[in-house]
Parts: structure tokens; sequence; C-alpha cells
């Protein structure tokens, strides 16, 4: 995971926030993620794939999912059902495919996104993926993006340089 | 999710315990996966994109994950750990692989693996995305394989037949 591939996770989290949601971010210190910290109780997970291989986990503490929802949906139960699955979704898919417009060089596709839910779930990477978690704080509650992305081995990365 | 896409995903599967883990696969019967059914305590997830997008998700009880580890590595704590963790991976990384390879018609890449861990999460997908769980018991317990895969709309999808 390259240190410049971070900014565009930054960028698109805070746009997503205020477009989608009109709701301020504020970030915390970029960090190496450790192996087995869990993750808030709903994480939103989306995988890219081109010239690398990138995977991105929007994880929120349950307020920020129900607040969310009921700002998007106008009413939310205050359970974690079909309402908060497809705006934790869209949040994910527009954080995920943000970054990837301003990662054009990596030639990467964003996926299908899914939702796990449950109480101190973990996402565990295979050995050899650093995965970079961005602490995020909004008026409901924190929330944070890990992304990793392993460039592949075989393939030679377009740089931006290259096509000048 | 076609039902000529599934036949693929259980195929790779036998597979990949037979190669993998010596170990027979008794496989019940294909059912559409319900909304919120829980996984087991611990679920391998796998993104695939290209001419359409999917998911593979190989969900396992506790004991099976252990003893495949057990197998592998030559020994196991007993525990969640590492070697866990990669094991799931390359398990997981086989049946995507494996289905993929007999879904060129889709001409999708597969990504990054995860590995979810917690008891009684559940992965959650967007409305409109049927999934299939493929029920499987084994000498060490039962696990499932749950397939998901969604057509681009705006893109039309290349069939065998195309290229007689």
């Amino acid at each position: 995971m390259r240190a410049e591939w971070i900014n565009p996770f930054i960028a698109a989290t805070a746009t997503t926030f205020e477009v989608l949601l009109e709701c301020d971010v504020e970030r915390g210190k970029p960090r190496l993620k450790s192996a087995v910290q869990p993750q808030f109780e709903i994480s939103g997970l989306m995988s890219m794939q081109g010239e690398a291989s990138g995977l991105v986990v929007v994880s929120l503490h349950r307020d920020v999912a129900v607040e969310a929802t009921r700002f998007i949906v106008g009413h939310a139960s205050g359970a974690i059902d079909a309402d908060v699955v497809d705006v934790i979704c869209e949040m994910t898919n527009m954080i995920a495919g943000g970054a990837n417009n301003q990662l054009e060089q990596l030639s990467m596709q964003i996926g299908l996104p899914s939702v796990i839910t449950g109480k101190n779930h973990v996402v565990n990477y295979p050995s050899g993926v650093a995965t970079i978690t961005i602490p995020c704080e909004t008026k409901w509650g924190p929330f944070c993006v890990d992304a990793s992305i392993k460039a592949r081995p075989s393939r030679v990365l377009r740089e931006p340089t290259a096509s000048v």
C-alpha cells in the first residue's frame, strides 16, 4: 500500500458524507491497521480489481449507520434492516468509486458491495497485505475507512508520469 | 443469478476440498439464501469482476477451519489465528478461482480475499442481488458456499455459443 494511495480514500470519504448525508467528518491520523482489530458493528465491503487489487471496508458505529439511514430514507426502525444495508452499500460504493476515480493509473473496477453485521466481527486479510485505517468522527458517532491495495507483481503499473 | 452459474461453484468446492485437504464433501441441495441468515463463525470472501460482478462467501464451522489448518500447516492452536486466516484465504481463492475458470464467458477476475470472523456475523447483500447457498458437510463439520453473480445491465454477456 503506497502512501499516495491513501489520500483518494480520505477525499472520497469526506465528499461522500458531505454530498450523501450533509454531514461533516472529522478525520484522525491514518495508521497501519493491526492484525485482529475488531470492526464497528456494521461494515460495508467493496473489492476493486484491475492492474492492482484493492479492498475497502467502511466500518460504522451502529448509531452512524442508523442516523445515516434516517437521513436518506426519512425514517429508521433502529434495527439493522434492509434499509440500513442498502444505505451502507451505497455509501461504500460512493467511497470506493470516488477513490477509484482518483486512482485511474491502477485501472480498477469496483464490484458488488456487501455489508457485514455482528458485534465484534473482525475483517482479516491474508499475510502480506498491509491495511491503512482512517479513523473518523461525526456528529452521529465514529466510523473508520480501511483500505488495502496490492499491486499485481506480474504487471507493471501505469504511472501517471508515463503518459506525459 | 442464473441456474447454470451454480454448478461451477459446486464442482470447484468438491475439487478444492479433495485436492487441498484430501477431504470428501457431502453436498446438500442449493437454495436461495434468506436475507439475514447468520454465517458460521469464519467466512472467506472473494469478489469477482468483469463482464459480471460476483461474490463468493465460504462460511465454515470453527472446527472445519481449525482441522483444515491442522491438515495444511501440520499443527493448529485451536484459536482463529493467522494460520487459519491464510488457509481460509487459500481455500476461498481456490473455490472462487476454480469456479471462475468454468465461467469464462463472464470474463471475470478474482480479487483480494478477506476472512470475516465473529460469532453470529451476517453477510448482507444489496437489494436485488440473489444469493444461492450450497450447504456442505465434511468429517470435520459443516460449511456452506454462497454465490451471487449479477450481470452488468449495460453489457451484453458473451455466451459460449457466440464463439462457435
